[in-house]
């Protein structure tokens, strides 16, 4: 029979954890037990009661687990038997881990940075788990503090995964290059602040095929040629080169 | 002698073109022609003489080129020899085009869509010129529209332009990437825009060495595989991998 879970525990609050105890806790969803290795925050603790070990959570109780994803399968190990259980991972298929009662999925498709005030409600969460029970349960959770949840296979789940890397882990990496390469030549950051923020912005309206510009859209072989030059690392240069024949290959058909 | 500009014509009303179209005239300075092929906006037409020839442009007053980067020694040439000339682009150099009395650079490092409002007073303007007087008119000419005004050598310009592409250009692109991704699985682009806009939000605060985060960073390589495992595409594979090789090797010092 479907539950309502009104109070759960957190094992992990590290970026995803922390942010997901807040929202929690702001919608009135009792957080009881959290685990960590280091003392979590005081304002943390108002809520919470701290425990060091999994295996000391109470029993019955829902626990979402919030660690990095080569960690889940043996903290999974150490839960008591009763706790159905729920992960945050992109990338961890159901099906590979050691079966429980109930296992289920509870993935925010998001950045978190501690510390970092994120609106919940526009997070699009995916939920996936061993019983349909379990999932529609997953599922009204998610919904109570965020209006962007769907269900997702582990195969679905894994490629809005690969998306997401390109988006932010790759376009975070660009603006370190990008950062390093002026720095490297005394240079501000500063000055490419405003265009960041501007092709980000531009990406809410606009379909990024056709607010593609620069040199490789144009097929301005010249201007690709200097900025090669200028160049000096290898990987920063193989990268513009591969940027610059994907471009081309996307517009130009060859 | 310094002279103040309030009179200009402009070359070219793209997408670099009708913005400062736009400022020019909401801070008072007079945009009397524009040269362009096809007619131009009603709106513009309210305000400036459109002309089709650069070579009917008004002697002795300032003309701002705005076209591509590979048309711009052929417009120059054509425009009448008593008019002082800026263009807009990042990656000409001024030494590279023939010599006119007076010649410079006049570089908004920003993207521009025609129709989308961008507050110009935000965006950075490089300067550069033939003369250190008409560098300082320029330079007082873009001060009138932003807030953000540097002069820079042709060298410096380029080299801002290099880290504006991987900023702006590769950005996009990797939006697109992430898109086709998805439409090809039947999984929707808008479940990343609320990503895409954080990753852009958080480097205005944080520095995106630190701000980095994913499979590479952690050096999951069962991830790493597992994700171009899930890549059918050939170059996107490329770029995955490219992009992983770089993140570790800037992390992890190989």
């Amino acid at each position: 029979m479907k539950k309502t879970i009104d109070k759960l525990s957190l094992v992990g609050v590290g970026n995803v954890g922390s942010h997901l105890h807040q929202s929690f806790i702001q919608e009135g969803i009792s957080v009881s037990h959290v685990v960590s290795r280091s003392k979590p925050s005081d304002a943390l603790l108002k809520q919470s009661i701290w425990v060091e070990e999994v295996e000391k959570l109470p029993a019955n109780q829902l626990v979402i687990v919030c660690v990095p994803d080569d960690s889940i399968q043996s903290v999974l190990s150490r839960i008591p038997a009763s706790c159905p259980v729920a992960y945050t991972s992109g990338s961890v298929e159901l099906q590979h881990l050691s079966d429980r009662s109930e296992l289920g999925v509870f993935y925010p498709l998001q950045t978190f940075t501690k510390g970092k005030e994120v609106n919940m409600f526009e997070v699009p969460f995916f939920i996936e788990a061993n019983s349909t029970v379990f999932a529609s349960e997953l599922f009204d959770l998610a919904w109570k503090i965020s209006r962007k949840v769907s269900f997702a296979s582990s195969e679905d789940r894994k490629k809005l995964h690969v998306a997401a890397v390109f988006i932010n882990n790759f376009t975070n990496h660009l603006a370190h290059i990008s950062k390093s390469y002026l720095t490297q030549h005394n240079l501000d950051f500063e000055h490419l602040k405003p265009l960041l923020k501007e092709t980000a912005h531009k990406l809410e309206t606009q379909d990024p095929f056709d607010a593609q510009t620069g040199p490789a859209r144009r097929n301005d072989q010249n201007i690709i040629e200097e900025h090669l030059r200028l160049i000096e690392d290898p990987t920063q240069r193989e990268l513009y080169r591969l940027f610059s024949k994907s471009i081309h290959q996307t517009y130009f058909n060859d």
